[in-house]
């Protein structure tokens, strides 16, 4: 019996784990200035050489399907971006979520286009991919020292 | 208007990511054997000094709420746990999960009893939490070297 809306399922989420990650960011930040270390330094920052370096996994984890310029240079941009994202995402309007499980919707996959359904969009596409980026974010700047724990990255506990 | 179940938002995703994760492990498996790394290598690897080793993330992903023994030595002892926690998740009834949206659930959390109404554990601390540790095991073996990309975490598109 379905007892959970689409809306339920993606939007407040995704809220969270944007607001967390930007929490995280801010921690950055912080130890960026109190080592004295280039803000440059974190954000291109990867764990392989052949990897998306930091600023590029912020900007993968919001950018869908609203555009945006992939142009951000300093963590306050970023943080902006992550801002404009979460403003989005409460935009949105619950009911317009309504026969979205089932309703298909194409999307680019890997350079082609990919046809889902809704409900295997925001389960098996979507959100997978927002916490991949979100937790190699984490990832980098927890590899590179700042002093962060799964607590920021969860944010607080409902 | 709901219209997923609780079972359709948490089973099959995270047997999917779990499903994901093992071929991950198995492409670090093989890249061991092809360069002569011994296995404890990976096992062990971390990004920072006190972060949990890839073990350790592996079994983070899937413990709850049956009890496993954390006592993993090897990636064949970590594959076959993974897939007693795909078994357990895919024998779990579709039926039982009526209801759950609504009802509280009391879990440990950072070491105090946390209650959570189902809707909310499962959105907002199972789902972070299983793709945390999914990603981080992933980015412990990029970061050392294994050939996977993110087209291997998330798996076949459908």
């Amino acid at each position: 019996m379905p007892s959970l809306s689409m809306y339920e399922a993606t939007v407040p989420p995704f809220v969270k784990t944007l607001t967390n990650m930007k929490a995280v960011l801010e921690k950055a930040v912080a130890h960026a200035q109190a080592k004295k270390i280039e803000e440059t330094v974190f954000l291109n920052a990867r764990l392989y050489p052949d990897m998306f370096p930091l600023a590029d996994q912020v900007r993968l984890t919001g950018g869908e399907p609203a555009t945006y310029q992939d142009d951000e240079k300093t963590f306050a941009e970023l943080l902006s971006r992550i801002d404009r994202a979460i403003g989005d995402l409460k935009a949105l309007d619950p009911k317009k979520f309504e026969g979205t499980d089932t309703r298909e919707i194409t999307r680019p996959v890997r350079g082609e286009p990919h046809t889902f359904t809704g409900l295997n969009y925001i389960l098996h596409f979507a959100a997978p991919n927002v916490y991949f980026h979100t937790t190699t974010a984490y990832d980098i700047l927890r590899h590179n020292g700042v002093e962060i724990g799964k607590q920021d990255f969860l944010g607080k506990i409902d």
